[in-house]
């Protein structure tokens, strides 16, 4: 009797946390897509306000984390009870992260903007982080739903933000190539596709917890997959 | 005296787990400087072992996350000693993380190796990596003894690194400009520093860890200085 009302106060407890994590991935998703919008609109006022947002997403975490550590006092969770509350740490950090990527590309927004566009760049980084968008919002779905299935396809996903962020690299290699003038630019809208491609990673180290969660299995096809592209640049 | 027993047997865990955490940070420390070395000594032999010590270093913080949820469930400490537990699992990542991009750095050291070399730029990233494993060495000091003092002093020292990389990214773009036949081996180069420059933040985060589980207090000094320099490349 005793442990049932243990059990059932720390699943209430967990719920509350996976609530807030669910507002953070909000958060974060809007921040990803607000941002790169953004860049393509060359808006240095919605950027500035991507980057205000930031301060919440940071708060959230923090909220958890703390969350999370009361939790683990106060009822003592084990096994997978504690495996659990440990994972809403991991994919707190992994939101932060993420927001941390949109801020920063939200403050290359205004450099940019006082720079001549190159090509259509800006649009091909708006549909990426689009792509990282929707993985997010399937990865915290599997999150929630114990889905490892879902979680495995966010995984399987990723290697198509890894292509558009490749073709992105050789074109601005070519862009630079080109006209030693756009070489400031293209490093700015280079680095926003680099670390669209990190948001990515993120998103996907969300997803493989979830399969371990779920399975209690690495998967392994992400391990191999990030192996092979931590080359490119 | 049960207490006193229970206090003393988590005193030993944490221990323990503190001696894995002393044994990767130096895998990771001996990583930074050989990966350095390597790409400035152009020798791909070495490069190459450094990445296969990178399979030990990820397996030390699996170990070490699993210890310590271990001895969460085993001995359900509260208040500072779950702090201190919880610390662990975050110090570990970031061990990870810099073991990655000295990874990183070895696995572009066979690509550049191809190429010509862009002036001295590899013994600038040498130096800069030196610092960063100095800075690491004193971290992971600050953290064993907790000295808030030593670790402010790392916190501090990383705006160094980040000017020793604004310093390369300058050069850098002024070697591209100057000759297109540069751009790929720059890219590549100013990679490298980045990465070295995020080394340096993570160091930083394990020094900010130190300064909160001995004062309770975000040191602002970090975070003013990491909201500024989140503008550069």
């Amino acid at each position: 009797m005793n442990d049932q009302h243990i059990a059932s106060a720390f699943d209430r407890d967990l719920e509350a946390i996976q609530a807030q994590i669910m507002k953070m991935g909000g958060l974060v998703e809007a921040a990803i897509l607000e941002a790169a919008s953004s860049l393509e609109a060359r808006d240095e006022e919605r950027a500035e306000k991507v980057r205000a947002a930031d301060k919440q997403i940071d708060a959230l975490e923090e909220l958890i984390n703390e969350e999370a550590a009361r939790v683990i006092a106060l009822r003592a969770p084990t096994a997978i009870d504690l495996r659990l509350i440990l994972s809403v740490m991991k994919i707190s950090g992994n939101l932060e992260r993420i927001g941390d990527y949109a801020k920063n590309m939200a403050k290359r927004t205004g450099v940019l903007a006082q720079m001549a566009p190159v090509n259509d760049s800006a649009g091909a980084l708006r549909r990426m982080a689009k792509e990282v968008g929707k993985m997010l919002t399937d990865a915290l779905d599997a999150y929630i739903n114990r889905d490892a299935e879902l979680a495995l396809d966010v995984i399987a996903r990723d290697a198509e933000v890894d292509q558009m962020y490749n073709a992105l690299f050789r074109e601005f290699l070519t862009f630079m190539m080109e006209d030693p003038r756009n070489i400031t630019a293209c490093m700015h809208l280079h680095f926003i596709g680099k670390n669209t491609e990190r948001m990515g990673d993120h998103v996907t180290s969300i997803a493989e917890q979830v399969v371990y969660l779920v399975t209690g299995m690495h998967p392994d096809e992400a391990r191999a997959k990030a192996d092979t592209t931590s080359m490119k640049l």
